[in-house]
């Protein structure tokens, strides 16, 4: 039996429980910050003994990495899952503006901007968890979106010398605002108001200008 | 006396003592985070009297506010003091770029972004604080390119029908990639390797393919 986690063969009782854990331990750190959570108070708050919290976990640390792991390769996975295929004759925004919107909506979900604000918080106590964020989160879509750009530059309809440096572009003229937003003002900040759709195509049109093939419509 | 802290009225000992303890509390938060810092360890470590520790500040979350508002009024005061006054027949590059290179290269300071990352993970304890980085920071930055947009525009050397967007996206062209990976992983892979001149120069390619107007060189 293999799950999305990754752990090891583990009955269905035990697996409910795992979740029944994480589930716990994620509601408690997002409430009171890391340093305020204990094994004792995610113990109380999923009903699961202490020693089947550290049977699973190892500790405080081990569980909080394997939330955030979890949290974060499931958003990635969500979004990568089917890519779409580029045909001669196809078009920049056609093929760019769904991913884009899917890509925002995923980084805008609440529980993923709360643990990107603890992990932002906890830089310097686990920055290798905060670097796998970046890896799962902004490195990944940006090499998604630079390989749909050479493969847009590659039936004509861009002009685009560099696809790496062109998908980090495209990216932050999507994500910067919101993002930041979420992070200094909330999340109602972010995402009240914000129409995916008219701000990716506001995006869409500083890309193109740059970008777009004369020949193709932008 | 007024300072740039905007204190009352403070004889010259009580002023040094006052930066004394500024400096003792931004190093004890950036190292420990906000929870395991206290007024006792901020007096031992700089050397003040509990008793005028609570004089000048009232509490440990005062003091925190006091610090984080010190330093980010400080930066945006820095950048913004002087925008350049736009003339007819000026180039809508020249004039953003040095803009656009001094605001990175305050945004990338590592003090400021040590401490953004400190108050973005206290968002849920602290909101007005992190609201008062970004007005201090990305609102104000966005602000000042937004009154230089309409201005190009005024002369002809831009067409931004909303200069407010076009500097929202233009901010985040040039800031986006790099604070994030400040963010995540660390100033070093933010600032290490980052030409700045030519990472403005991308994004001013990029935004005045958008935006320059036909007429003038881009």
């Amino acid at each position: 039996m293999k799950t999305s986690r990754g752990e090891r063969t583990l009955r269905p009782s035990s697996i409910a429980k795992r979740e029944a854990i994480l589930d716990a331990a994620q509601a408690a750190f997002l409430a009171h910050g890391y340093d305020a959570v204990t094994m004792d108070s995610i113990s109380r708050d999923s009903g699961v003994a202490k020693q089947t919290l550290y049977g699973h976990f190892g500790s405080k640390e081990a569980l909080f990495l394997e939330l955030v792991r979890s949290q974060t390769r499931g958003a990635s996975e969500r979004v990568l899952s089917e890519p779409p295929v580029v045909a001669p004759g196809d078009d920049a925004r056609a093929v760019l503006a769904p991913v884009l919107r899917e890509q925002l909506a995923t980084v805008l979900a609440p529980n993923l901007l709360a643990l990107r604000r603890l992990v932002i918080g906890l830089l310097p106590q686990f920055p290798d968890l905060a670097r796998e964020l970046y890896e799962h989160g902004a490195q990944r879509a940006m090499r998604s979106l630079a390989a749909l750009i050479a493969d847009l530059e590659s039936i004509g309809a861009l002009a685009a010398d560099d696809p790496d440096r062109a998908a980090v572009q495209l990216n932050w003229l999507v994500m910067g605002d919101p993002v930041n937003r979420a992070m200094l003002l909330g999340d109602e900040a972010a995402t009240g108001g914000l129409d995916i759709a008219a701000h990716v195509d506001a995006a869409l049109d500083v890309f193109l200008a740059a970008y777009a093939t004369p020949s193709a419509s932008a």
